[in-house]
């Protein structure tokens, strides 16, 4: 049972971890994925596919993947049955590999990769052991994991699935098709469809605000909300206050990653990427298809236009501009930043000699 | 049950999650907040009023705070009955509001706010699923949450919750009126009273130490404790480690937001604000009112005098002064950061020029 | 009682929290740490240990330590029977005070104090709130704490401790001797022997990958594991993602401190230190002995010599060689930056006069 250092690694989808649906013919990976089919070279057909692997370990019953020039000597050497990539590499394929051609390859190979591999749906039973409050409403097909705690009044949407040991408070709502990690606690929510929250999440908790009084802090209440929309995804162990007198807002679709903090009464657009430990700071406001890299941090009550991307470790001290890119502590373009650490490098050198 | 983008904020105080007291005359709230009562210009009075609300959705009977001159326009316009501010915009509230003037408004607000909104306190049961240990100490007017594990020879103090999942070490010592979050742990520790830990909170784990041996790192026996003194709120999933040798401590009155590690053997002193994702390591020692801002980072063994404040993502290698302002990475003045900003700027345009 | 500014700190080894054995002789210690005996000059003999203490607070049947001049005059004033320290102070022991002469005082100390408070030993037991699957190996002298989890398949080696409200996943391997803290969820993970995980560590949920579709981003299946191999430790709250594709690989010995992030595919050699706060993003590797300080931060795709050291804050945009010194942001070798740091301030003086 020792796990030592020269263990291979697992094959992708281990049969142990993963369900796995299939086998699937070309065809029908070529409708999930919009992607082209480019018969074997070598004229074999009809063939299925069992699942995906990486070109080196693939075998000729699984479809691999090219991204990047770079992996092209590996192209000529795999097994695979099949390969999704881009039609400037499909020259490539070796005779024994069929191609499903797509300007977006990635994008296909998530969707290939997802079908053989969906998201395990709820198995619909309640664990004994779960504590289910009063005046729950539950919809059809939930998942209630082992110790759950569900308080009064909560409302779980059709097909959700509650992990293991998470706590939600009492009259949070959480809409179809969800899924709440382990160890998750959320009080004080509203939450739309398809959420998923993973292990550690806390959502919902007081956001960090006090006046000064003559004895100490004293604390205001925070008396609004956390709104998370649909598909939206929160990294494990990360953290999003409710708001003081206004609510906390997660846009459709956003993408936070683990270790994040959000202040109370942020507000994100929809489809923003929030990479993991960075932090936005209390009444700041993204608004669509923000990114923000690692570590970058964010003061409070500044906007970020559209399309903004923060770098990874920036310090946001004021606005940012739709379409920006900022780097840097303070925030400064891209361009400027890199120039600056050029001509300090310069400066330097020339002090130094 | 859907949450689309597009649905409204909830209403402050939302009567779904959050417990609400009143009514409360004009006079009531004046005697909380220590402020004065200027009444309304149209000679309305005897009013009572049913909670606060931001100056663009109160109502009648709804008091408001002004605290900043870009909120003007909001005043002239506002239905409140009653906004708490500042004697300098005291002329400018509309004929049907009255107003409760204050030197501190924020601090009168605070009070207002929580007059209508106090800490829910204990309810003063213990959940039947909850797992206590032997010779535990309770005292009167405790809760214990479903699911929670209170370890042996441990001591609750009156009126103190234990949420729903917390696992309260042995002997751990938990003052009077203290709010302890979902799924804290905590071990190898004292805490005063009134302390709050957010959900996720870690505290009394064994601090990061160990020697260099010869055939890797060999621990470090953790042997100290952390305390928390009175009054102290420690943010949701944030870390406290105990102390080696002595203990690790967070003195009374301090305010630590999430996600903030806080290492072996530090000492923080009496009213510190420790801001989401800053790291103190291990030795360090603050003073009292010492403000470290977001993402900042203390290496170890160093000394942050009283009212120093430390600016988001400092990096602090040394010493800083009681009083100080530093920022940058190596920390300096602020002056001096903003200063080298300016001329790196200057120096890089005519490089590039 | 309540916790006052004044408690003194607590006695190291404090009898309410930290198991305690022997007594031993000098010799008993001499050979658990490898250090030579230098009896008190005042020829007492056959003395008898019963634990450690800092020099200032050491009585004559306690063990203290030395490692650094500054404290040579606390050695001076120590009360304690026996110092462990380097041979360079030998001759500053008092009279009445043993010496135990290391060239690793710091490794013998671990030693020492590890003799006194081994870390306790499973009570192998399992409570009878624990939630055990089918088909779970369990071995012996195991310990599982109150309201843990352990999935369906599950195997736990001997000697193994599972802390209360732990959620093991289904078939993930844990090897002998672990210590799984309180709070913990391990899922899609293998896991070594005398690995021990922090309260509140997250291992094994999805990477941060997806796909950006027509209508928003896709999930791209996370298919590979977390291995984990012996003699590891991960700090509370940390967070290591499984692969997407093949493994995340956690090497021998490394030492993982609190809030660090791992990203997907992430390879870590052996014995490496990844202090608080930092975050390692996907498919980025780690050599042996790496060591990464706190709140630094490393892009995906990028090799880590081996015993290369990056500094704390640093931001790692690209290769490191081994054996390198790397600080800032971007990443440069310390004289660099500190050079830099100098220029600058330099030059902005020159500006500002």
């Amino acid at each position: 049972m020792a796990v030592s250092s020269t263990l291979p690694d697992s094959l992708p989808g281990d049969r142990r971890f993963f369900h796995r649906v299939g086998p699937f013919s070309l065809a029908d990976l070529a409708a999930v994925s919009g992607a082209d089919i480019r018969e074997a070279a070598d004229g074999r057909h009809g063939q299925v596919f069992t699942g995906v692997a990486p070109l080196h370990v693939a075998s000729p019953d699984e479809v691999s993947f090219l991204d990047n020039r770079r992996y092209l000597p590996l192209l000529e050497e795999t097994k695979a049955g099949a390969v999704i990539l881009g039609p400037a590499f499909s020259e490539k394929l070796p005779a024994h590999t069929a191609g499903l051609i797509s300007k977006a390859p990635y994008l296909a190979w998530a969707r290939v990769a997802s079908h053989f591999h969906p998201v395990p749906s709820s198995r619909s039973v309640r664990h004994p052991s779960a504590i289910v409050g009063d005046n729950v409403q539950i919809g059809e097909n939930v998942e209630i994991g082992p110790l759950a705690v569900i308080g009064d009044g909560a409302r779980i949407g059709a097909g959700s699935v509650i992990s293991a040991h998470a706590v939600i408070g009492e009259n949070v709502q959480i809409g179809e098709n969800c899924r709440i990690g382990a160890h998750v606690a959320v009080s004080h929510s509203l939450i739309g469809n398809r959420v998923t929250l993973y292990p550690g999440v806390r959502i919902g908790q007081d956001g960090f605000g006090f006046a000064v009084g003559p004895a100490g802090f004293e604390t205001v209440p925070q008396l609004g909300l956390v709104i998370i929309e649909d598909d939206v995804e929160v990294g494990a162990n990360s953290t999003i206050d409710r708001g003081s007198m206004k609510d906390t807002l997660i846009g459709a679709g956003t993408r936070i990653d683990n270790l994040v903090q959000i202040g109370h009464n942020a507000r994100l657009g929809r489809c923003c990427i929030v990479v993991s430990q960075a932090g936005i700071s209390g009444s700041t406001e993204l608004g669509d298809f923000v990114t923000i890299a690692a570590q970058a941090g964010l003061i409070g009550h500044i906007k970020i236009g559209d399309k903004a991307r923060v770098g990874a470790q920036c310090g946001v001290m004021s606005d940012v501009d739709a379409g920006a890119d900022v780097i840097g502590s303070p925030a400064m373009p891209f361009r400027e930043f890199f120039r600056n650490v050029a001509t300090l490098r310069k400066m330097s050198k020339k002090d130094a000699s």
